[in-house]
């Protein structure tokens, strides 16, 4: 079907959007400029992967963020914590519904470009601290987009069953160079390998078995997850 | 609850604005500036209520969506058609999934202020032709908006069982006075009289047997709504 892909130009969304161009037709592809520190980062990240598939290209300026949401991840909040991204000190870095904010806008947008689907690359590791990446929140934004739109568009979630390091695994099948993708919340010039977000990506190379091409800051031994 | 309204400075969202103000702490009220030839006019009468009440109003600009959204209701698009609200034609005014973003992006910014609740004023005429103001779209975002906060932020919709005619009622019963209200979709310096809205507006002020103190630049016999 005709498809529009979230791509933030993280190690997921460039997987979602690689495994998509196999599997649709891929009319667009969106990322959302909303303050945080890394946008800057990944952004020309998104951009590079869809020039090189000829996709169409948009950012997407939500200023409006940064100024009146709170959240650590924001140029406006404090600093980034350290330690696995599945710790309860990660809370910070939430920004209030910010998936449901990208799936509206990118939903009419979609219906403006007359897609059918929007693929988002939520996956189920996500979901610890993240309601807005958890299944009961995807399954009322489907029902809202498909209810809500003349097309009746479709949110296809191809990674909910995968973990990040399936991802890794699987992005590595379709070619992906990861060294063109940006995780580090921090935003600096290199990932700091520290935050949550670099803890995430490093353990899901490290268990998938495939060489990570990131340049970390430093590179101290993973800790651990939390208890569940 | 601590409460915040979409609040456009329509007849219908000034209406639930008091309204929550009788049953709500209401701790802000949102407009959206989203390129449609109204919003220069509608968005001062919203900042005129908040501030009569002492509220906090943010107008949050959302231009991408005239750059990249097909609509006649946008700068971008074509001329406003005439005509009963409720005719097919008006279908060149529908904005994609707009009240899907304003809810989303309302959302974020309620769990940003420590809001419970989110009030808009759909209400049951208005589904005729606008699939993101019907039934099946506000229960899918309500679950999205439950799911995806962690203030499981719950959305209000006092007026989801009145029709128009009884939001002018209720909106006199309030003492409102709706000649600092704007509906017309042209936003010329006074109300065309002939747009889908102006109709709608006409008609509701009629039926409901409540003055019309609005300054329409024409006021033909209104046409009737088409067979449904």
């Amino acid at each position: 079907m005709k498809a529009i892909v979230l791509l933030s130009g993280g190690m997921d969304s460039v997987t979602a959007f690689h495994h998509a161009l196999n599997e649709h037709e891929v009319v667009a592809a969106l990322s959302f400029d909303y303050g945080s520190k890394h946008n800057a980062r990944e952004i020309p990240f998104a951009q590079l992967h869809a020039n090189n598939a000829g996709v169409r290209h948009e950012t997407i300026e939500l200023g409006f963020m940064d100024r009146h949401f709170q959240s650590d991840l924001l140029h406006s909040g404090g600093e980034i914590p350290d330690g696995h991204y599945a710790e309860a000190n990660m809370k910070r870095t939430v920004v209030p519904f910010r998936n449901g904010i990208m799936l509206a806008i990118a939903c009419g947008f979609a219906e403006s470009v007359e897609a059918q689907g929007l693929v988002i690359a939520a996956h189920s590791g996500d979901h610890a601290i993240y309601p807005d990446c958890r299944e009961p929140f995807m399954a009322g934004m489907a029902t809202a987009m498909r209810e809500g739109t003349y097309a009746r568009i479709e949110l296809l979630r191809p990674f909910i069953d995968l973990d990040k390091t399936a991802i890794a695994r699987r992005g590595a099948e379709l070619g992906i160079d990861f060294s063109t993708t940006w995780s580090c919340y921090k935003g600096g010039d290199i990932h700091c390998g520290t935050c949550g977000t670099c803890v995430e990506r490093r353990e899901a190379f490290l268990l998938a078995g495939v060489p990570d091409p990131t340049r970390y800051l430093v590179t101290p031994p993973l800790p651990s997850a939390p208890e569940s």
